[in-house]
């Protein structure tokens, strides 16, 4: 057979993102923040210097990690940034698994795990959660190369406790456990404090949802320094400079405001149960979620997928995806009450 | 043996980026543009609607990609940005070079390559530049999984010519040709052209260089539409939004303003011939820059290091690598006139 490059390439599967319509839409696919960032933000590139993007941003990124230490009063060494928490988490896959064993994660998590496993050649298997959508610790007492757990889990919505995850933990102190809390700021409990107790721990947080910054694409990560000198070795050794100077400035300025992050996240909070309620209803069965969606699947009469595209004809964007267990669910961002009122009268029409 | 996490962890020799002093200092060390970027960007940052952040960025990048291919011709779909060109690389060496035979490089050339091969663990050989530092097409012409070049060449500033480049690209049909064109804008001449000729072909470029934008984190590739494929679905399976919102407002802007590109790139590569010849003057031997620094080998009397620390203690930085065949060199980035000339000062006192 005659040789070519082709034969080099890496093949992947890639994950498929939410779509991103041009037109104005009520989007409630991507799990967006309804509300704009802080008024620290728009501060923040009000008196931004032009000139000084001539220069490299920090390498270290201390701009930002010397706030989120504030801010969650841990050490600056037991921080870690990245260009959002997929960066990070990317990173994570590449520097705490890179053994044989299969690193295991839920059957039903972020889709991003298993396209990173992939795209790394990392061994993984998945371990079904069960059929209230829960994980069972148990299950992650065997040997393995590595946690991974979304709490509360994605696109479930569902919240695991604090002493679960501890016992999962606990439980794995020769693999690295990675606790993705994405969503933790909507009414979760973080297994934050936990680093230093736990030396194979890792957090994973973003500020694409709580603080609604994904324009700006910063994630961060806590754990012990050990790991997270590990971390930056391997950034070092990707990328040396990844946050730009803008990314530096406004999480740092959307970290110092406490006051409007409780306001927002407290809105969505309350939006979300009023639309569990509603949702309730109308026949959807769901578990509760502790996130800024819910992922509920319509009563008999019209598929998920039926109701997910019924929607898209109205101009309202939901998330729905074709995969074993979960494809009767549609995954909806909750936006302000105004979009979920829309969104209301749509499925009162659609389901009737 | 115990078993533990330790041994499930990628470990690596990291890249040493320069220096970032916090105070001010004359900083001729990381090749960043002694200039401003252009009003254009300014005013990008200033009509930016901090509100839009809420959102994901642009998942195909479309802003910068769209402007990319107007200001040199190319299709959108040959065109692909990433988080600087260190990104853009690093995807390229992760989707490219996925074989089990050698990628070459040579010897002397942008540190970061043989960190990203170690990373990957993808197998790697040098191949020594002559005794003028220049690259010998003959020696790319041998089996290999995919070859990459640095045109011009860094840290030595030395450009390989076109009919070269070609030649290289040539003799490869069955490997992936990666040129770093991350000086080309400095008097180089660029192979983008034969993209449409060579299948096997990346031409990758930065901002942060000749468009004054280090601080943003902007890089590119060109290539056949088959390859920037391939880099996008790699690139989807480790971050699907990279370049946040500002950078794709910002990178579209700067590449807009053709005139101020040709003004500070005119005015480096004046300041560089006329540093060139000072140096020439005080002793030091080099070859020709077609770059925004030189590499020069101060006369004999003080070593480079000695130089470099002395240079330091005045508050001027400058790169040295303390790295066979090169160690007698020092990287001095092209600043305004003002700067070179307090160099030159203090290289007269030190080399006195």
């Amino acid at each position: 057979m005659k040789m070519s490059f082709e034969d080099n390439i890496r093949r992947v599967v890639p994950y498929t993102p939410g779509e991103q319509p041009d037109r104005k839409v009520i989007k409630l696919n991507t799990n967006e923040c309804p509300y704009p960032p802080s008024k620290e933000v728009s501060g923040a590139i009000r008196d931004m210097d032009a000139g000084s993007l001539r220069l490299y941003p920090e390498v270290a990124c201390q701009t930002l990690i010397r706030e989120l230490g504030n801010y969650y009063g841990v050490d600056e060494d037991k921080i870690f940034a990245g260009v959002g928490s997929d960066d990070v988490l990317s990173m994570c896959f590449l520097t705490f698994f890179a053994g044989n064993k299969a690193v295991i994660f839920p059957d039903i998590t972020y889709s991003f795990y298993d396209v990173w496993a992939e795209v790394y050649r990392i061994p993984y298997e998945t371990i079904p959660l069960d059929y209230e959508f829960k994980i069972r610790p148990g299950d992650y007492k065997r040997e393995n190369g590595g946690v991974v757990i979304a709490n509360p889990n994605a696109p479930t919505g569902v919240l695991l406790e604090p002493d679960k995850i501890e016992e999962i933990i606990a439980a794995n102190p020769d693999s690295v456990v990675i606790v993705d809390e994405a969503y933790i700021d909507f009414g979760g409990k973080t297994a934050l404090p936990l680093i230093d107790r736990y030396d194979n721990l890792i957090v994973v947080r973003t500020m694409s949802k709580s603080r609604a910054l994904a324009g700006m694409r910063i994630g961060y990560a806590f754990g012990d320094r050990k790991l997270i000198k590990y971390l930056n070795d391997v950034k070092y050794s990707v990328n040396s400079y990844t946050l730009n100077t803008p990314a530096l400035l406004t999480g740092a300025a959307a970290i110092r405001d406490r006051e409007y992050f409780e306001e927002i996240t407290g809105k969505i909070i309350k939006t979300r149960e009023k639309t569990q309620k509603r949702l309730k209803e109308m026949g959807f069965s769901f578990f509760g979620s502790s996130t800024n969606f819910v992922f509920a699947s319509p009563p008999s009469g019209k598929t998920a997928k039926e109701v997910f595209e019924e929607l898209k004809k109205r101009d309202i964007f939901v998330r729905h995806f074709n995969k074993a267990r979960i494809s009767g669910y549609l995954r909806i961002t909750i936006g302000t009450d105004e979009e979920m009122d829309a969104l209301f009268d749509a499925l009162e029409e659609i389901i009737k």
